[in-house]
């Protein structure tokens, strides 16, 4: 079953809720735990405790582990693995970017069935789109997904992606062209993208693309769930906004944090 | 004493080379150890173990180790401690880019001083030149290094790299602009920059650009040595040609990798 079929029917059993686990010190201090790796593992594995059953999908920013140099990495590997045994999809944040037998590498470390094997990740289309084929090639055998940034949330992005390439195309929207043409090709619905929810206009046209839409900047960045059907009128993509700390904010009870989940898809 | 003076002394010792530990399929069989960690160790500390007194920089490559997972990075750890105390100085090679507190944390992992705390990193700006502020101000105030990628070795990465932004330069120019002008205001020249080595042109201008200009796609990618004086013409800017395959294929031999270098540095 690929990516997009699993994704779908999680999304149509739970709605469109990923949640974001960033166990950044803000968050540490929100949940009581110390500062420290033992505290990164506390919010990790008890937001998945608390919300596998409930959200489509769990984000882990690997930033917030690889802080923690190879012990942070096997707290990682915990997480995605009680994550994956949830229920919920494991969308995994890294934002790799590479060329040739490294981003392949990339591909096997994320995309494969390693320790560290999850269901999708996030990609960077800095050095092209097409340098990314080596994961969008194994997330498709693998029945895995790839989300390629194409628009941030964040303001300084706005500069080189709402720029133009050498050919004359908006940036973001070159990226949402060929992950679509791939996605034609294959038919694998692999290639998803990175939208931000914070802007006024999400500056590209969506209306072809029918994958994912992974939308970052809900909650402390802005954004809000709500202001979604209009921000992405016109397009039948699969919208699934992600949401980090407005949720983990709620601290350690698992009440709490599933009731900050309605509170999010109720709103 | 900053990272660029650091760097400098290293150059005006032993030359100006960075080897790149690339520890990927055809490395592991070329040193004769298997497809496992182990290998992955053998290779990575017989590098180090062989070239530590005989070049710049070290730039191991992050992928060949995340592929083995919270093991790998282990492995990495054990690289980086060798080759931090080898004398050569190490530049890890992970093209992290992301926003705000995340963007933050991946600064910590690498530019502080915790298991996995190098000399530099390379970064990835697809989500604006300011968004790697706080890798900026944390390399600064450590004495540590960015570097940015501006325009790569690879052909997929034209199309954007030489695009223009929402402003009207060409986008890599805009990074080079963009690290010489954060450099001036520092003083520290802890903004370095990534220029493949392998295009015809290296289509930016750095006549201006004073601190480092790390070149990979040395070697098995095509770019020369010998070609860099007529590429880099007109810039006062350190150029650091970075090599992985070309040398490491030489197998785990410390003699012939260490000609391999001699090779390399009076080619």
């Amino acid at each position: 079953m690929t990516y997009f079929s699993r994704l779908s029917a999680q999304v149509a059993e739970v709605g469109a809720l990923c949640v974001g686990i960033d166990p950044h010190p803000g968050v540490l201090d929100a949940w009581g735990v110390g500062q420290n790796l033992a505290g990164v593992e506390k919010v990790a594995l008890g937001t998945v405790d608390a919300l596998g059953d409930k959200v489509a999908a769990f984000k882990p920013q690997s930033a917030f582990f690889e802080q923690w140099g190879s012990g942070g990495i096997a707290v990682l590997e915990k997480c995605v693995y009680a994550a994956r045994q949830s229920g919920a999809l494991v969308i995994l944040d890294v934002k790799r970017g590479d060329i040739g037998s490294t981003m392949d590498a990339y591909a096997r470390a994320y995309l494969g069935d390693g320790p560290m094997g999850v269901d999708a990740i996030t990609v960077s289309p800095y050095l092209g789109f097409d340098a990314l084929k080596p994961a969008l090639d194994l997330a498709e055998a693998n029945h895995r997904g790839v989300y390629v940034l194409a628009r941030t949330s964040n303001p300084e992005g706005t500069d080189i992606q709402m720029g133009r390439t050498a050919s004359g195309t908006v940036i973001a929207q070159t990226v949402v062209d060929q992950a679509h043409r791939r996605n034609q090709l294959s038919g694998a619905n692999a290639v998803g993208l990175v939208v931000g929810g914070t802007h006024d206009s999400i500056g590209v046209d969506l209306s072809d693309f029918q994958a994912c839409v992974l939308v970052p900047g809900i909650g402390a960045q802005g954004g809000t769930i709500s202001a979604l059907d209009t921000l992405f009128a016109g397009t039948d993509a699969l919208i699934l906004p992600s949401v980090s700390r407005e949720i983990l904010y709620a601290g350690s009870s698992a009440v709490r944090l599933r009731e900050a989940v309605d509170h999010m898809l109720g709103g």
